[in-house]
């Protein structure tokens, strides 16, 4: 067969045809067409101002062996003519099952582009008799569709059903982001198997320059891939004051998405990375008669320039995307009707408008549960903290080098002694959040199978039924239901996800049978099936797998180092929470920067909730261990998190004894909500400073945090949005005038006055300080 | 860390311990021993003849980034000493659930071999005012285990759980089996993900000149890794007439073992195939910070040959086993305490005893279930032919390019009018068991997703619980069971392994409710999770997950596509059946040799029954079909294949209406029994023709059949082994003279006579023929 893509194009000239369309308010334009070369194209501006230069969209495919498949030997890149267009609009008002506003406004303006790429082959004609080769016609149709809303875009591919496109292996999806200029860039190394990276602030042009740095940077970097590769969400701020935010929305049964900065000095991608233990090599794919390697054919375009592509890059500053690939370094395997993720492309010329975005929220299906009642926001203790720190252990017994689960007596089994799920110490807990009004206790180490859990490549590591013979597990949720308290269950998984749902419906049936209706979830080390990735199209069908098996439980999910998340607990509101980021155990190894928690909400919680676990007090470790890490934050700064870190499932991180010794302070950790009608971002600055109003669900009571860098800050808190009608008692818990993260971070005040709408709260906060003020209505 | 090994080795001389033990009658010897490189060697012979040369025991392992797996640097390979050898022997009589024979007897000699490989570290102290490195002493322990048979040894390695050696990585298992001459071998292409080949017939010094036409002779090759790489279990014949087999055994947790032949040409392993679209290219270990990389100290190792190893090789005519890598090229992950399976090396100048052998089995532990009052052998036949041959849909429908199994609703749906699995055509067949005898009616293609289902990297592809809409499983179950008669469950996976898992349990409770005691799965296509192999750890793993949970449900499996056996249906008896081998559905894709059925028992028959579906009346498929393959065998010969390949699982493969036209032949079919008390091994000859004799569980009839290859054969039949005291009903069911397999292959015989102990048969075969004998006592 001979591919004669190119003959077509020429015999029937591309037709010029070209989308502009506005968002709802005229802020955002974009606009569609495609190129010369038949390459779909985008370009998208903010008040007449640059965001996105004209870039390509298209994905490569990969050669597979099965005849059945040959379709796949064209890629979706070029030839394509744009055969329809369509414009509409949507507006409408949605209430999620728990979140920062009690509303949600949906509201765009839509268009979509159906492209048609049609190509002839020559094949050997059935009658044998016959001279010559036969022309086949093929077609293929495309759909791209935009959603332009006022503070971004989502756009995607679609796949209709059709006869030469059924079946597909993705090499790589090819959309760009071209940015208008050398923005200062919030970037983690892109990374298949770890996001819990300290954050990078550099120039765009700086990325290559740090990268080294950065993966060695007291970080976790397991399998970077380039080192222009950095993660999504991915916050920009342009040299005239933009703020641009590329991540995604959706992602379901894909993989997800890194972003490739085209390489400024070699204008490639892929750059072969330098001798580092840590640096991941690419991987070629290695299912016999499958081929990642782009069509001959293709190979002869003009100007390309990429090593790892047969096709034309744009100019610097220019992100391509770069899919997580499974063992094989393929990136997806499709099938008819379907479609990509959102990618979203959000911009603002104020950055609190980042925060307050609900774009990829709006970019996810509806709600896909029929009932939610079971769905509720938490506050949370547990048995957690003290085996970070390394006071104690998750694990039962140091009598063998490894175990077998089912060749473990437990009950003659000798205790180390501080194994921390033991009944004495959860029933501790459970007395503390009956005491202070939190609503579940997290127990790690219940279950047997920690003595050897980690990296071990040991795909039978737990059974997630059997407790350790010290967690009496009827008596202690008994114990905690009398006390009007939930256990909270816990199942790490070491990345073993095949033994993981060999048992999952078992586990979930246990948690059923002692009323357990929260499950944290966790994913380390190194995945099995080997070879596969944290973030691949497998995994991420994994996780989703496992909150749709939660939900026929009723069960609420919290995965941690599960894929970040893009959204989706808007169609699956079980998804509670995630880690998915560098979280508060950094502070347990080796600490976390000032300024983290003030990135954080611009990047990684754009996708959804992050289950942080703030509200360290003892913030120098070892004050009550051997442990020289700390927290740099103030205690005002960490109750200021329990308001910039939304999350409808809050921990208070910190031993009972920690608290009980600032009890005044953690009054406010008592009384803060964690759902809630409204939110108002008041300030914010990427890395700088956050602060956010919120009044909690069903009352008129409001709630205020503020949370700055190592440079402290002073936020100006225009009380604005009270009810005009009402006063109300304010408690602010503040930075002491010489509280510092560092020489004196538990200085903090205590003020308590009363306020009406209209006044102006002016707060000091320290360096790596922070506030927080309950307005509780008169 | 600066390594070590050598110097130990040199401060401390190696011992130079031997063990010699012979087989319980002597005939075989084995000598075992650490040779001045420190590696274990062993040799064997057979009445005094050389049947393994000296040969070497090790495995090579990767490297793993984690620290905790530091000690995987070191190989076992050599640095060994014998530290203790015990020798003892065993006898006992045990009785299979089902069987070639009521009891078998487990006779050996066992010789157990203690190695100690010792070795210093070079490590930085933990005080850091300490001058130069300290040394760190090292010790690791394995055990090589011998069991010394009459006809033939296994051996094995094992790993007790140790500080020096907890979990590790094998990069592969190198031991060896230097034959002492250029042996004729029956070979098929050693490949990852299929064992459907024909049959090669080589000198092994012929292999790799034979090797490319093997692949690509009407065969089904998917990934083959070398030029001279085979399959287990590989028969021989030396050129002084030893039939040597070499197999394993009791492959649980492990992958399945390939042989690899030095090659006599390079003197290396693993040359480089040659281009073909069928040819595997060894990947190599991509895990971030895992390598697959020998060691660099033992690259300098004087005389190292082999390419992809730094271990000195033998001698050609050395097999070394390779195993199945997992997705990233690794061979296996490894925890101790825990060994290997166990390595077989048949023996015997008589070719009937490869054929009683019970060495396999024997090596298996013993039967883990407490109940198996619910596995019984099973005479079955099914929906299956039709489709095989191409008159007859599984799917039920053309109306999809491709389907989604929750987007469809099957009522509304179109049907195709040639679904076979229909209500009307599996009462048929149910019809025709209950007349004739059988036990049960296999249907495929009952369940929803037959549209799509192979080949596609689908992983959603079956829900195993939902059938087609003209497939009322209520009724029909209910009709069979009214006849005396049950479905056999059919669950083809597409490999899409993972999805199996998720609806396992569910599937298995829908056989429960509705009958089913049996289930065939099946798995065609490429392994999802992407990258793995049929033959791996981790499959070979799932394989014995599906046996397990099957056994929880009272229901027997009957495996197709899985890895070959290596007699774990000791163990777990409801392994009733695989498939794993050309079978005879061949017969329907340009068919298979004439001496095909007279190699199996010698290979593939060796771990294991083999679902071969026997049967075949109507051997021109064009007179009922429009397929113009055709099976290389007479009807009297079909006959045979019920006594010369044993299985407890039988199935009537050909329609019922071919049937019809040959009743008085069916007629063999319906009398034979699936279950012995004795069997008898009369004649055999690799290829050439197997004569065997079987008395039926529980009776006092005796049944016979031999079968030949392509060129006939006379059989001599000494009624020896009947009761003295009791006369026969004979029936011969033999070859017309006329007869042949292509000519002539329905011209059969029937001869009714009454005969007695100490008589004599003399029965001809045509080419590719056979003879059946029942043997009904008055």
């Amino acid at each position: 067969m001979k591919r004669n893509l190119f003959l077509s194009l020429l015999l029937a000239p591309l037709c010029a045809m070209a989308g502009t369309v506005q968002s709802p308010n005229g802020n955002i334009e974009l606009k569609f067409y495609v190129d010369n070369n038949g390459r779909p194209t985008y370009e998208m501006s903010y008040k007449g101002r640059p965001v996105v230069l004209p870039s390509h969209l298209g994905l490569e495919l990969a050669r597979d062996k099965h005849a059945s498949l040959k379709d796949r030997e064209h890629d979706l890149m070029d030839g394509f003519r744009l055969v329809n267009e369509k414009t509409s609009t949507f507006d409408e008002i949605w209430r999620p099952v728990w979140g920062e506003t009690a509303t949600i406004r949906n509201n765009y303006v839509e268009y979509v582009a159906t492209l048609s790429q049609p190509w002839e082959d020559k094949v050997k004609p059935e009658d044998p008799t016959a001279d010559g080769l036969k022309l086949v016609k093929h077609e293929r149709e495309i759909i791209i569709r935009f959603r332009v809303y006022d503070d971004g875009i989502g756009f995607r591919y679609e796949f209709p059903q059709q006869k030469d496109l059924n079946y597909f292996l993705i090499k790589e999806e090819r959309s760009e982001f071209a940015m208008a200029g050398d923005h200062t860039a919030w970037w983690l190394p892109g990374d298949y198997d770890t996001q819990e990276q300290e954050t990078q602030e550099t120039k765009l042009s700086e990325i290559r320059g740090r990268f080294r740095e950065a993966v060695n940077w007291g970080n976790s970097s397991v399998a970077v891939f380039s080192p222009t590769g950095v993660q999504t969400s991915l916050q920009m701020k342009s040299q005239d004051g933009l703020y641009i935010n590329i991540h995604e929305a959706a992602c379901l049964d894909y993989a997800t998405m890194h972003l490739e900065l085209v390489d400024a000095e070699t204008k490639t991608l892929s750059t072969k990375l330098d001798g580092n233990s840590n640096i991941y090599t690419p991987v070629p794919a290695t299912i016999p008669g499958v081929s990642a390697t782009a069509p001959s054919a293709s190979a002869t375009v003009p100007g390309a320039l990429a090593s790892g592509s047969a096709y034309p890059l744009p100019k610097p500053f220019t992100f391509v995307s770069h899919l997580t690939p499974d063992a094989t370094g393929l990136k997806g395997a499709m099938q008819t009707p379907c479609e990509t993720p959102w990618r979203t492309v959000m911009v603002s010329d104020d950055a609190r408008d980042m925060l307050s975005s609900n774009l990829i929220l709006n970019l996810n299906e509806p709600c896909a549960l029929d009932d939610v009642s079971w769905i509720h926001p938490t506050k949370y203790c547990g048995v957690w903290w003290e085996m970070i720190v390394g006071r104690g252990s998750w694990h039962y017994t140091n009598d063998y080098p490894s175990i077998k689960l089912d060749q473990i007596d437990w009950t003659k089994v000798k205790p180390n002694g501080y194994h921390k799920a033991n009944n004495e110490n959860v029933k501790r807990y459970i007395d503390f959040a009956a005491k202070n009004g939190l609503d579940e206790v997290l127990v790690e180490g219940w279950n047997v199978g920690w003595e050897d859990w980690a990296n071990m490549w040991k795909r039978d590591v737990f059974d997630f039924v059997t407790p350790y013979p010290d967690f009496d597990i009827k008596m202690l949720n008994d114990y905690a239901h009398s006390k009007g308290v939930k256990l909270l269950m816990h199942h790490e998984t070491s990345s073993s996800t095949q033994n993981y749902e060999r048992h999952i419906e078992k586990a979930f049936q246990l948690m059923n049978k002692y009323g357990y209706d929260a499950v944290k979830t966790g994913y380390v080390g190194d995945i099995i099936p080997r070879g596969d990735h944290h973030y691949s199209q497998s995994m991420n069908n994994h996780y989703l797998y496992v909150v749709k098996e939660a939900a026929k439980h009723h069960i609420m999910v919290n995965a941690h180092e599960a894929t970040r998340p893009t959204g989706i607990c808007r169609t699956y509101p079980n998804l509670v929470g995630n880690e998915s980021a560098r979280g508060t155990e950094y502070e347990a190894f080796g600490g976390s920067r000032p300024d983290h928690t003030c990135i954080l909400p611009f990047t990684r919680l754009q996708g959804g909730p992050m289950d942080y676990t703030p509200g360290i007090f003892v913030t120098k470790l070892k004050e009550w261990s051997d442990n020289p890490s700390w927290a740099r934050i103030t205690i005002a700064g960490s109750l200021a998190l329990y308001l910039t870190m939304y999350s409808p499932l809050q921990m208070a991180a910190d031993l009972p004894e920690n608290y009980e010794k600032f009890d005044d302070a953690f009054q406010f950790i008592r009384d803060v909500a964690c759902d809630w009608d409204e939110s108002i971002y008041l300030e914010a600055e990427p890395a700088d400073y956050i602060t956010v109003a919120r009044k909690a669900k069903g009352t008129p009571n409001w709630f205020i945090g503020g949370k700055c860098d190592e440079n402290g800050h002073e936020a100006v808190v225009r009380l604005d949005f009270l009810d005009k009608d009402k006063k109300y008692d304010c408690t602010i818990y503040a930075d002491a005038k010489d509280a510092h993260y560092d020489t004196n971070p538990q200085a903090y005040t205590i003020t308590k006055k009363v306020v009406k709408a209209g006044q102006t709260l002016k707060i000091k906060e320290a360096p790596g300080g922070g506030f927080a003020v309950s307005l509780i209505a008169q």
